[in-house]
């Protein structure tokens, strides 16, 4: 089967291709096995990152020090940085740039370097998401951040450097395009339909099952009709 | 150094930082080396691939048989399939779908496995340019196809599946959104400077240098301000 899907929210059209999937390779996958046993994010190097900005920590032990459960640093080799100014528009010829404004932090997951996400306790799990919660509202403060970006890579092939889990968080000065085209595509669909794309989006996918993961009572979990990768999946508040 | 950069013709920012550069990787980066001698691709497998489309042949050899210098045939796995009708819209629900009409060629560079792009001849590669414009050109006339994409990955990080040297053709029956974008910022740029933005990025590139690779008669290569990757590399005509 193949067959073209456009995005319900972006004017964009992907290409459903099954018969792509059986395709023979030459090159061999690699596996996710860890050459080390420990590194710079491990419990009891907390020195030789840059400062602690947030950690979950047990009672009574100190910041940059063991004894934490999450931790969150700067990313020592940032994409962009904080500085006490406001990001100006500059021309370069016909070109337009501004400085690199913003924050790159790590949220260091656990203080096991082989202790993946997939291996974490639920509770560890909740914590994590805390992190992101707490790092976001304060960020948030700061005006000249417009968008937050948090994500994870994960392995070599999904863009990780480092293998000790780790997400990262990015706030940025300009709201990045696709994020732009989400916001203009929901209201232009508003404003058409007088509804909320997102709430039409739930219900059409828990009423067929078809591309339904999982329904919680506030949550569901969908594959979207127009997935750009395999295995892509949106969580959505219901 | 870590700055944003705004791609001159469409609407999109770009972190330009050197510093990422430079941070430890964990992982090793996987070498290009072959694992294979030959392949379906190779000379005297040709009853392995889909018929043949089109060659460049050395005199008296018939098709579909060894004599070839670059070869294309259909992927056999392909994205998009040709089909006589019309690709139509269809509605699912609240979601648009149509079917996967199109084209998805290869194009065998040549007939040794272990020849790279950086290994040929110029005049094989210039038959190769020949058979991009030769299929380009033939693909033109037919008018359900809207978009011609000639692209080549090299290596399993480029996406490629298989070893010997190729590149691909894929025809559909949309207009990419980047392409889209592309020709929007070009008019847009055209109706406010009454000038061609194309023109004008050569001007400045030739002029200051920074981002000149190479200029010839005919033709200039720049890297562009905005990158989005590094070694983004742009060939316009003068």
């Amino acid at each position: 089967m193949t067959e073209l899907r456009k995005d319900p929210i972006i004017d964009n059209w992907v290409i459903i291709s099954t018969e792509r999937g059986r395709r023979p390779l030459d090159y061999k996958i690699k596996t996710g096995e860890k050459k080390k046993d420990s590194c710079v994010f491990c419990e009891g190097n907390e020195g030789e990152t840059p400062p602690e900005i947030f950690a979950f920590r047990k009672k009574g032990t100190r910041e940059n020090s063991p004894g934490w459960k999450v931790r969150v640093v700067s990313n020592k080799y940032p994409a962009l940085k904080m500085e006490e100014k406001e990001a100006a528009l500059e021309k370069a010829g016909m070109f337009w740039k501004m400085d690199g404004l913003g924050v790159h932090e790590v949220i260091i997951e656990t203080p096991h370097h082989h202790k993946d996400f997939d291996n974490l306790s639920i509770d560890s799990i909740v914590l994590i998401l805390k992190t992101y919660q707490q790092r976001y509202l304060d960020l948030s403060k700061d005006k000249r951040i417009k968008y937050i970006l948090i994500f994870k890579n994960y392995g070599i092939d999904g863009g990780a450097s480092l293998e000790h889990p780790h997400s990262q968080l990015i706030g940025t000065p300009i709201i990045p395009q696709r994020i732009k085209e989400e916001l203009k595509g929901a209201k232009e669909y508003f404003d058409l339909n007088g509804r909320c794309i997102f709430c039409d989006c739930i219900k059409q996918e828990v009423k067929s099952k078809d591309r339904l993961i999982k329904e919680t009572e506030k949550y569901v979990a969908i594959s979207p009709f127009a997935a750009r990768f395999p295995f892509e999946t949106w969580i959505l508040p219901k």
